[in-house]
Formats: C-alpha cells, structure tokens, sequence
C-alpha cells in the first residue's frame, strides 16, 4: 500500500510513446512535453504555456478558436482558476512526425485527472505543430479535442 | 420565394474567409477546400478525400486517431454510408496560414447540415496541415473537433 503510494504520481506523471525510433527531434520534442506535463502537474500555467511560441500568430482550437500567445495563456488562466481544476495531466500515444527541417507535428491523448468536485475527469487527442525556433521546439498551432467527460472516478 | 430557393443552394455551397489578403497560397488552398465541399456535397467521398494526400503517414483526427490515407477513406465510409448522412457540407472562418513554402495550416469551422432521420446536424472547428506536392497542395494532417450536437433545426 504505501509502495503504491509512492509510486502513483509517477506513475501519473510519465508520458508514454508509440514505438518508433526515437530520433532526435521527436527526442527533443518529448522533452517539451514532458516539462508541460511538469509545469502543469506543479500549477504553473506561466511555466506550462512556455512551451508554446511567444507569438501573435500562434494559434490554439479547444471549444473555439483563439489566437496568438496572450489570448491562449488568458484562456488558460480562466478555464483552470485553481491547481484543484487543473488536476494532474498525463499525455500518451504521442507521435512525433517531422514535416521538414524546421516543422514537425506531434498527436497523441491527454488524460486529466480532476476531482468530482472540480469537474471531473477529462480526455481527449490532440494535434500539434511544432517549430524549431532560436530558444528551441515550440508549439505554433494546437487542435485539442475534447472527448465526452467520462467523470470522475 | 423563388429567389430564396434558387438562392439556398449556393449559400450552402459557399465557403467564407476571414478578411486576410488573399496570397497566391491561400488562394491554391481555398481553392481545394471549395473542390471538397462541392464533392462532398455530391455525396462523392472518394472526390472528397482527393483533396488529401495519399500517403501511409497522413493522419486523421476524428473520435480517435486514424493513420493512412486508406484508413481514413474506410472510414469516411463507414461513418457517411448514405448521401443523406453525408448532408450538406460549409467552410467559414476559413484560415490559411503558411508555415514555409512546403507546408501551411488551416483552421475553420464546419457546419453539417443533416436531417434528423439522419442524426441531425454536426458543428466544430478544424485544424489541417497541407502540403505542396507535385500535384497540388494535399492536406496531411487533420484534425476536427466535433462539438455538442445543435440537432436538425
């Protein structure tokens, strides 16, 4: 009981990849990942959207469509008010795929994990574009789909 | 009346874009998303998935993640099996954004407008990845978001 204890956050933290080859840019894009899952697991939606590219033209599609850096963090910081609501996010089946040099898309699931009390549980998949820029792979467009909330157990 | 009804049809059909200037690129794009509706609403789905490209690596975000041109055709299929469920197909929001010369994303929304014999009405939003290949700009990746059903009106 309590090695399960201590083994269930990082069981719930780590991400889980399809079985490629990992090369180095699906490699280097896994880290950004894996930092977002960090950030968000702490509450920190600042350090979290950092893996996005600081840009007006950047653009993020959940319930609608929003543009550019500011709007998607605002949005964020609106839609997860708490640490409670943001719960404790875990990502698997990611596919990284390289478009070219400088461009690559990532798909993958997303589980959150939130209290009845918050909400309840959500999942769903994404599509991501990534770029290479100067300071590293950032996300430049994002189309996460909600499934229907199963919630919480 | 008769006006509204000789008019209906091609307010259907239309496809409307945000007010962007129009660059050679968007225009090439816009243009393969008006060959899709006009095919889709034919009721041809093998027209329609022409405007994709026919790889193995292509992906389709739909309910769940489906890989390959082939696959996604299937599914296409499987999921319209009657012109009636296909319904009547728009664009709006349409937004062409290109990353190089190779690749650009588009994001819009959908409305499909389907009687309620046939499941009624879907709405959502979209995000596609297109390529520039020898035969045109194909789309690569997509992934479309289903929001709640409105139901036929």
């Amino acid at each position: 009981m309590r090695l399960a204890r201590t083994l269930l956050p990082f069981a719930l933290l780590a991400t889980s990849v399809v079985a490629h080859a990992q090369t180095p840019v699906a490699k280097a894009i896994q880290a950004v990942m894996d930092k977002q899952v960090a950030d968000w697991n702490r509450g920190d939606i600042d350090a979290f959207a950092k893996g996005y590219k600081n840009s007006s033209d950047i653009l993020f599609i959940g319930r609608t469509i929003h543009r550019g850096y500011a709007e998607m963090v605002a949005t964020y910081h609106k839609n997860y008010p708490t640490k409670e609501r943001m719960g404790v996010l875990t990502f698997s089946q990611l596919d990284v795929q390289p478009l070219d040099a400088r461009f690559a898309t990532v798909t993958g699931h997303y589980h959150l994990e939130v209290s009845a009390a918050a909400g309840g549980n959500h999942d769903g998949y994404f599509l991501l574009v990534c770029e290479k820029t100067p300071v590293g792979w950032k996300i430049v467009r994002d189309d996460t789909t909600g499934l229907p909330q199963a919630g919480a157990q």
